[in-house]
């Protein structure tokens, strides 16, 4: 992609220039356009590559410049560049530097552009036009935010879309890293139909929500016990309680924000606590049975953010912004404490695929080689659980991190130590036999430094943060294990019934 | 209270009434005024109190009449009184009822009005005036709306007001039921600013919202076990779990769409999980590193609920619309699955006082009887647990019920057997040394026919459903406990503090 920066901008200072000073401006044009704006610039790049001063005029007590620039010390990173050099220069005539304002600035950007592109109607975009592999953006930006590097931000988004455009058709990398042996047979019934019919579970009245009787509770806690026995507990992981509503400050920090919009159930505030706000939105209620959905709509603030999608941002405030010391790593930590909520496509499903779920988040940081020894262990950990303990038909395969691809961030990862390949995901996958598809039950992530760079975290020693999340979802282990082993105790793994006892039958309807 | 309906309708045929069918009509309206209206009216009532047709008039295919009524055969009540015997009775003349046009419906209520007292702007109040003490309602309604009873709860909703005044400035009645003896003086800390001196515990990024480090997720835990084994376990209550996110129609049926508002955390739904529809928001937090809110909120829809504020509503679609066996009676059962949210105040508050919190909901059904006993053990439970195994100063009062201030059912509720005086809660409350209050940690409540109602449960035997709830706050717990014994493991209780253990200090930072 070939980028051209071009923008115009006066220099405002307290008092008007003597003639003294303009020669010296004179001199500083020069010297920046062939020393300063050079510095950090691969050798043998052209001139035209390179941000340079094309024009420059003395009004009164403004500096007007007009700055041209492609991909190297970009036109508005000149500028500062620029007034950082100049302003100590000009001091001795007595000017002082009041503020910039910026004029024109435009942005154009060659290459090939996904068909129907658009750009957000951002408030300092004039315009935009997209033609024959070129765009031009016409920019309206304060200083502030050329010095936030938005302009950068901005380039970034459309080289991100081609990238995306380019990648969206291709199926998430997906590669088999084991395969267990075929265990299937004794059951093909759909474990959510026969769960409704055994009354040990019933929908809740949200979508994708629902009830569950003690018979299913007991499996859900019946697994529970098996990951503590097996994985927590020998593997040392303690627990802790994240929270589960979810500002947008985390998913600022946790790249969240990026794109998982389509997905979240939304929270929204009461504007006051006033009882007296509220009464007619109650009475209204008391009269007709029914809630003023409108009315309260008009009466609440927000989103602030939304219920908990993954389940560990919400951690990372406990260490954002610390160094730990280097002998309290790795930190192994788990929750449990509350529910997920995903705003899935409507229509009818198990609980396989639920808005509402439940899951035991493991989740752990320390240097490069800690936290591939922690996902190791779990691989093995895990392994043995489902071979030995659950008996499945399972597989496990290593796949593109879905929010490499959610956020942009495509691309091989690499790092020092050569552990750039280890980042990412492995699913584990059971067989539905009722419908004959393969299930992700569960999940290993190394992560990266994607959190600890998100929320500043460092380590004493220096080295590079990284940190691994595995979700382990209770309604999507009973599903796998219900489709496989069926509803007859006398067929499950010994110790699986063993925990999970006779299914407790509380109600009795008529 | 006064009140006095007068209605104008017309009842609209299929075709001309007859002259022979006008003198069947003078027949009808005369016979409804002196006998079908008086039906079910105590005798003595005065005749102007008791629904009558006061005009009459046939004109092509319409019969229009005015109605009249006190209190008894409200005007709108008479009118389908009326309808249903008049319609048999003209079929021999071929006229068949099309329909009904309701035209002027005028309520008036006479009596002592709160100063100020405001009606919704219910589409169906042209307009209102309250002037002298009467209140004049002038309204235009639809058949239907007058057949589903509107008006009626039109009528309830303005007593509701002018009782809810009354009431209004009265502290909650409250009525000591047992104090156990002095018990502090060991620790006068604000156990909250230790904690988080300590690292136990850090602020979430919402509202009113904590991170529980490990040490502090020790003490929910050990709380967590001293209930299942000293409570939950010898009573026999079976774990359930109930769904976390609370659609209306959950709160149209609990009641609490009758005033709970102010507090909840509403939830919000994608228009569509389109992610073309959503790149204009990620793409504008790329650009700029913040979340358009105001753009998102164009694009949900809702509220369609909130997330939980009570804990049991959610239960109560599991048995709506069931009829329960004798024998599976009383259910008790527990949920522990997730968080509850309430809208709390701003400003600074300890742990004891927060907008997400954990609680283990208790909640039993079964006759009254049965209801009552069940209560009667857990208080029994309850005074074990903080006398001899967390050692606390503690007191036990009864309260007015919170509902039934907050949705207007003020008022002694009673019940063929006598045990209607049992309806209401119990708060368990313990001193807070570091500022001299006593904090509600813990209640039992006997909610009589409440939820059974709204969902619609019954007995198989025929008798009242009653049921009973109650929440264990671990966050109170944990304030209480530590308000009271501080930070010292070997001045705390044995039991506690060898189930608690010592504190795991994962985190160093530097």
């Amino acid at each position: 992609m070939q980028t051209h920066f071009s923008l115009k901008a006066a220099l405002v200072f307290n008092t008007a220039f003597p003639v003294e000073a303009v020669t010296v401006v004179e001199g500083l044009v020069n010297e920046a356009n062939t020393t300063l704006f050079r510095r950090g610039v691969p050798a043998g790049v052209a001139d035209e590559e390179v941000g340079r001063i094309t024009a420059w005029d003395v009004k009164e007590n403004e500096l007007t410049l007009e700055i041209e620039s492609g991909p190297y010390t970009r036109a508005h990173d000149a500028l500062f560049r620029f007034r950082k050099q100049i302003a100590p220069k000009l001091g001795r005539f007595r000017l002082g530097l009041r503020g910039i304002e910026v004029g024109a600035f435009h942005i154009s950007m060659r290459g090939e552009f996904p068909a129907g592109m658009r750009l957000p109607a951002l408030p300092f975009i004039n315009s935009y036009r997209l033609e024959g592999g070129l765009l031009e953006l016409d920019l309206r930006m304060e200083a502030a935010e050329l010095e936030d590097r938005v302009p950068d931000r901005l380039v970034h988004l459309v080289e991100e879309k081609c990238q995306a455009a380019e990648y969206g058709g291709k199926a998430e990398h997906w590669e088999l890293c084991f395969e267990s042996k075929k265990r299937t047979g004794r059951y093909s019934g759909d474990p959510t139909e026969e769960m409704i019919r055994r009354g040990w579970i019933k929908h809740g009245l949200s979508r994708g929500q629902w009830i569950h009787g003690p018979q299913s509770t007991q499996l859900f806690r019946a697994f529970e016990q098996i990951v503590f026995e097996e994985i927590i507990g020998p593997l040392g992981f303690s627990e802790m309680i994240f929270p589960k509503l979810v500002p947008w400050e985390v998913w600022k920090h946790s790249g969240h924000a990026k794109g998982v919009y389509p997905e979240i159930y939304y929270v929204c505030t009461p504007k006051t606590r006033d009882p007296a706000y509220w009464e007619e939105v109650a009475d209204w209620f008391k009269v007709t049975g029914e809630v003023p959905v409108d009315l309260i709509r008009s009466k609440i603030d927000g989103p602030i953010g939304g219920l908990t999608y993954a389940q560990c941002p919400s951690f990372w405030p406990f260490v954002q912004g610390e160094t730990l010391a280097n002998g309290s790593l790795p930190i192994k930590i788990f929750d449990r404490s509350g529910t997920s909520h995903r705003y899935e496509s409507g229509g009818i499903h198990g609980i396989e695929r639920v808005d509402e779920f439940h899951r035991i988040e493991i989740l752990w940081l320390g240097t490069v080689e800690q936290t591939c020894e922690i996902a190791d262990s779990l691989h093995q950990a895990y392994h043995r659980v489902f071979e030995d303990i659950l008996e499945l038909e399972w597989r496990a395969a290593k796949v593109t991190p879905w929010f490499m691809a959610q956020e942009g961030m495509i691309g091989a990862e690499t790092d020092s130590c050569g552990c750039g390949a280890r980042v990412g995901t492995t699913d584990y996958e059971a067989l539905l036999p009722y419908n004959k598809s393969w299930l992700e039950f569960q999940n290993v992530s190394i992560n990266g430094d994607k959190y600890p760079k998100g929320f500043s975290v460092k380590i004493q020693s220096g080295k590079d943060c990284w940190s691994g999340c595995s979700g382990i979802g209770l309604e999507r282990w009973t599903a796998a294990f219900l489709a496989q082993k069926g509803f007859d105790l006398s067929g499950w793994p010994d110790r699986v019934a063993a925990i999970v006892g006779e299914p407790k039958e509380l109600f009795k309807f008529l």
